[in-house]
């Protein structure tokens, strides 16, 4: 049976759902952009259509989160995962250049600090120990990775609290992943929150490093000023995967050759150099055109139709806590369990829940009736990774408060009919 | 004035132009896949109808190329100039595992071999260059870049002469580019052609690895089993910027971690080691499913409509026929110059001609009229790369011989009106 776009509630966690008038703007642009007699993806990136449309994604991104001046804007390739190498190739790069004047041979290697809540931050400190090898067996790792906090004892079931923080003072960086799309654990946007980012324990000439994936342009970046480099793939918020959006600090922006030829860090792959990008207007080589303009279509269409960063951060927060009161009102009767414990870190983004562990029965498990039912009503993507399970609803931008509405009244409905079965 | 498809004939020389029924397809797909009430854009990468389209792609692309069983085809990201790198890191750790048992301080590093007939592997044999800095300043490189021939002497005109090969009999790898987009030049599709790729001097334990980027099925690949590697960018005749083919043999997929623990090797970035890519059938993490859609929209309809890869090649000869043999006559009037020289070496992709040089009057230039009266005749992006100035007519797969033609008759006229002038 074929549905139309209005009879299903997508809350995938990316690639997620975009708006509808975006996606119909960008079916023509496809097939004839601006009247060019051409699409959008057979124009040339160096041409002057092209770069109209780069230039105006990164005008709008920078107003809708206020980006300063001292901050480059770059539009790259790789996703969220080709970030966790880049990061830590340009930052070693950019710690050995600080320090120049030591020979090789008395270059020591830096500490990098991880900041572990879920599933996201795990992998980007695996690549880090991954990459840090040393370049023969005797010789000294080029990084010490070091956990400067973690809650994977407790299942990532909140972040960590102020007093489980252990900062390097000299660390090369620290490295946080804002938003942990499979756990559903988000620091508190407020920054004077207990769940909030720790800025104020972090030492202050420390470059911090975020990973925004998943909650994106979904509501304000906190002290984004203080932040050296924050990254974030399309594919939640801003626009079909493949381009990734980095916002770096302009200092950092280094030459990862000239850095190894003093020794002790390895070349950065010329495509995964941030300076690289910088100096060429993230158009070295050629771009993820498509991915660009549709992330293009939907900045215009936030600032336009959704009240920029302050009308959009409205309206997800009534999205989670309309989400979360029926949630919780579920768990109170015992028929779900709320993965994440503490509800300053719940996400904003990623409602994770359970149900199979309150009924025990496998075979005609509550899980399986509520996924049944839902797909039933037009819900799609619901199902959680399949790394934990239970139950996830993505949602982002895109998905309408109307939307959260029924998936709530839905949830209601499903509570009242399992207490009598 | 708004222009509609039909009215120009777009010969970028990439992004490049799509076949016009596939964009309306992918234009349906963007807003609803399939009846599935969301856009292609929107699904789970993981979800069962977004791995139905890499796996057909996959088979419509075996079946084109005829890929042998031996080769592994994976989608990625990054561009060419990922591959770059990618290329070097993992052939490296490669060589690296064959002489596993060979302590650090006794291995030698390799020698890679470049083929260098244009700026793409130019960059290539750069991009290895760079990347071979030694760990610390007094230690060996981690590889010797040889260059086993190159026509840079003469402008790129040609490819090499048999005897102008140079080949080193334990190399790591030997690189050519089949088709330099830039420059215009093209190793012969005829493998007895004096401009071959001379797969009969490279020894037989070396393994080969090509960039095919701008001429990726627009005829059959010669030889397509002796090669260890052949990757290709798919915004020439596959599908739109963002997704790179990678073909490769099986045996060299290999843990470039493995092979940096036995010391003498980097590390490769994870999203760019081809093991892990293989592993995870090209989803370790998100891919570009714009693009990998598409493509599989365009191997389709090449299939379907256009009579696979015999039907194709028949064309693009016809092609490429049809316009040297107008711009020969032009030259023969002393109006133009074919900037390749060697009729064998001439692309049938990218085809290259210069108009000033024969002309020397700077402001009322025949290049000028030429562009200007090309522009009003719905010809588009034909102005030659900004390094090398002159004329560029792309005509890639979605070139029709009909637009080929206009720009014959275009050309003729053109150089008859010249004559007077």
């Amino acid at each position: 049976m074929a549905l139309n776009r209005a009879e299903v509630h997508n809350m995938a966690a990316g690639p997620s759902p975009l708006p509808t008038s975006v996606l119909q703007q960008a079916a023509k642009g496809l097939l004839n952009y601006n009247g060019t007699g051409m699409g959008v993806c057979e124009l040339s990136h160096r041409g002057k259509e092209f770069k109209g449309i780069v230039e105006k994604a990164e005008a709008d991104l920078r107003e809708l989160l206020q980006i300063p001046d001292s901050h480059a804007v770059l539009f790259t390739q790789g996703g969220g995962t080709t970030q966790f190498s880049s990061v830590f190739l340009n930052m070693l790069a950019y710690h050995r250049l600080k320090s120049k004047d030591v020979p090789a041979e008395q270059y020591s290697p830096p500490t990098v600090d991880y900041i572990v809540t879920g599933a996201w931050s795990s992998k980007a400190s695996a690549e880090a120990k991954r990459l840090a090898v040393p370049p023969t067996p005797n010789a000294q790792a080029l990084a010490n990775v070091h956990i400067a906090a973690t809650t994977k004892p407790t299942k990532f079931n909140r972040v960590p609290r102020k007093e489980e923080y252990n900062f390097t003072n000299d660390a090369a960086y620290v490295y946080y992943c804002e938003n942990e799309t499979i756990n559903g654990v988000q620091f508190a946007g407020d920054v004077d929150s207990p769940a909030a980012v720790p800025f104020d324990l972090i030492p202050n000439d420390v470059p911090i490093v975020a990973d925004y994936s998943s909650s994106f342009i979904s509501r304000p970046i906190p002290h984004i000023e203080r932040h050296a480099l924050i990254y974030a793939g399309a594919q939640k918020n801003l626009g079909p995967a493949g381009v990734v959006v980095v916002i770096v600090r302009k200092d950092l922006l280094v030459d990862t050759n000239e850095a190894a030829l003093l020794g002790g860090v390895p070349v950065c792959p010329i495509e995964l150099e941030y300076k690289i990008l910088a100096d060429n207007g993230s158009l070295y080589n050629t771009p993820p055109v498509f991915s660009i303009y549709v992330s293009q279509l939907v900045l215009r269409y936030l600032i336009e139709e959704k009240g920029g960063m302050a009308g959009v951060k409205e309206t997800n927060e009534k999205k989670a806590k309309l989400l979360y009161a029926a949630l919780e009102e579920a768990e109170r009767k015992g028929l779900v369990r709320l993965t994440v414990s503490d509800r300053e870190a719940r996400s904003w983004m990623n409602v994770t829940w359970v149900i199979d562990e309150a009924d025990g029965d496998e075979e005609s498990s509550r899980e399986k009736r509520f996924l049944k039912g839902a797909e039933a009503q037009g819900f799609r993507q619901i199902k959680g990774h399949r790394s934990v399970g239970g139950i996830r609803a993505s949602i982002y931008n895109a998905v309408s408060l109307e939307s959260v509405q029924e998936l709530v009244n839905y949830i209601k409905n499903w509570a009242a009919a399992e207490k009598w079965m």
